[in-house]
């Protein structure tokens, strides 16, 4: 995406300096921009952990460049095997909901197994973490171009009114390399003059949406409005949302959807307000092996200093403010299930189908067996 | 209630000093126990306008106050009923969704349309403000009792472990003079043993649950743990929740309840889950008048300031931080609205009913005519 002229992915590789790994800081967004590098394992494993990187497609990028510094990290005296096992292993533990992050390291691993010697290996480790970005990339493309249907449809009822779309958490290009998959169709609506505005959930506890999500569409010039994650239900009541676009960390062969703590209010509303209510996904944030979302998903729970507190700008620096009583008890849960009742369809690079295992088997048979 | 071995209303006269009333300042709760006096009708429609108070019944009970301070500002040269009415129309402005404000300061104008001169007129309204105070008070404790009984049942069938009651924003003591009315039932629960556990809802953008509703807890030694207002729905899916208690800002005579935006998404994930979803209230929050809430009740429009920052304690001292880009949109709306069909009862002092027209007139056949 263009940032102020330049263009960026959320991760990257310099040509000049082909042994770090950078990535923009999204703790510090939209107070501060600024470029962080990875030069190790550990530093990719603590970049996912303290969500300097984050977003579903990006942290499975993160964890394959991850791979690829673990292959620079090989000595004349190391266990090749033992090495790579154990930092895939250490990687993929980082956080345990998404599965992209499992899916991307393990295809490195993959393709690790028909090489040996640390040239080779990391040469074949950095291809595949590039060709991941790539992939992902151009499955984000196709799903705003298959979301963008969507809402060129309502658009068409709207008189030249704005469409309002309504999204939470960031689904954005950060946190998918380029393009993202909520804000992938939005932005593709603005390219083509289609009017669209955008309610921006603030996503409590980290605020992805206040932060990231409003920063992105700003610099895209996509109009928007921050709201509480308590509004989206009484903007739904009157009227003011059309369609609500979700990201995805991980859905099931039978369409449930896990993502960011608040989404499943958010379709609880949509389905009473009869709002359609889509999850936009590349296929690698599906998990053909499991059905149940609800006992299948492990929940990520997170350090309650998270809730108890509210990281902001003020004075010049970024700073943490206490919002409860000293000694208050807190629980941090990361994501919630969205049972595939409540949602309306899947938008994927292979198009848009039903949350039910025959519409998702219809666009990725080979995946399904 | 008991702070700290003193007990304390929210709202009070000074025997010694009846020419102000104090408050204790919620603006400032958790970080800071202050009280504020108030000495003109300005002082009270700014500390009810900028939330120093807030909650229903209490707001009413500022109102009835102000006209108290009202009529000490009368002089020799006052046009009396103009005088007064202006206040009223002033003091009820304030705030548009509440019902009781108006209930109130009607109530005070309604007692002095039978008085003149300026000392009788303030020794009626003195004294009808300290009556609806107390009426207030007794309304809760009465909503407590009846809330209790629900709480005993659960309890029984939990073999020990504690009742686990989701509640959004404050509807407690500080709301409501004393007492409270969605954490009436839970103190009660505690003085006579029953184990209970309260999962406090932080709710922006404000923050009441976490600032106020933990204080007001953690005083009165009742176990809580404060969630993001996107938590609740995760809970609710994994049995951690067995009750909801929420307050109310308005009712309607079908039961519709206007209640701190975000409730509506509560409602939602408590009905999905088969969670027994209470509004409690004294009947001054019953606005029998209308029928509709989603139509006949003015939501509130607040600055988006309060939504693009978040205020919080840091290094000493209460600080605004900005969540959000420099030039951001915000929107605001401070209720919505939860219609009847989700809402498993209304608990009033004069006990529990069904959200129905028919069920809330068996309790208050006087008022429905």
């Amino acid at each position: 995406m263009l940032i102020d002229g330049k263009n960026y992915q959320s991760i990257w590789i310099d040509e000049n300096k082909r042994d770090v790994v950078k990535v923009i800081d999204q703790q510090k967004l939209p107070f501060f921009f600024e470029i962080k590098e990875l030069s190790s394992v550990e530093d990719v494993y603590n970049a996912i952990k303290d969500m300097t990187v984050r977003g579903a497609p990006l942290i499975g990028a993160a964890g394959a460049f991850g791979m690829y510094l673990a292959t620079l990290e090989i000595t004349a005296h190391t266990n090749i095997q033992s090495h790579l096992r154990n930092a895939a292993g250490y990687l993929i533990s980082c956080r345990p909901t998404a599965v992209n992050l499992s899916w991307a390291v393990n295809r490195v691993m993959e393709r690790l197994s028909s090489f040996s010697g640390r040239e080779s290996l990391s040469e074949t480790a950095l291809s595949c973490a590039l060709e991941i970005c790539d992939l992902e990339k151009e499955n984000c493309r196709k799903v705003g171009e298959n979301g963008l249907r969507l809402i060129s449809e309502i658009s068409k009822k709207k008189d030249g009114l704005p469409v309002n779309i309504l999204t939470h958490c960031n689904a954005g290009w950060l946190a998918c390399i380029d393009f993202g998959t909520a804000t992938a169709p939005v932005y593709l609506a603005r390219e083509k003059g289609i009017p669209v505005h955008v309610w921006v959930d603030e996503t409590r506890p980290l605020n992805q949406g206040s932060r990231l999500t409003a920063w992105e569409l700003g610099k895209a010039g996509v109009p928007y409005t921050i709201i509480t994650d308590n509004a989206g239900g009484h903007l739904m009541q009157k009227g003011m949302v059309d369609i609500v676009f979700a990201g995805c960390d991980r859905a099931t062969r039978k369409g449930d959807v896990a993502n960011k703590i608040g989404t499943y209010l958010k379709a609880l509303a949509a389905f009473d307000n009869n709002i359609p209510f889509y999850a936009l996904l590349p296929s690698s944030s599906i998990d053909f092996s499991i059905i149940d979302g609800k006992i299948e998903i492990a929940i990520e729970e997170r350090d309650p200093e998270e809730v108890r507190s509210v990281t902001g700008y003020s004075d010049g620096s970024v700073r943490k403010v206490r919002i409860c009583p000293d000694d208050a008890a807190a629980g941090n849960w990361g994501f919630d299930i969205t049972p595939a009742r409540l949602i309306t369809g899947l938008i994927t690079e292979k198009g848009i189908c039903k949350a039910e295992e025959q519409s998702i088997k219809e666009l990725f048979s080979e995946k399904m067996e």
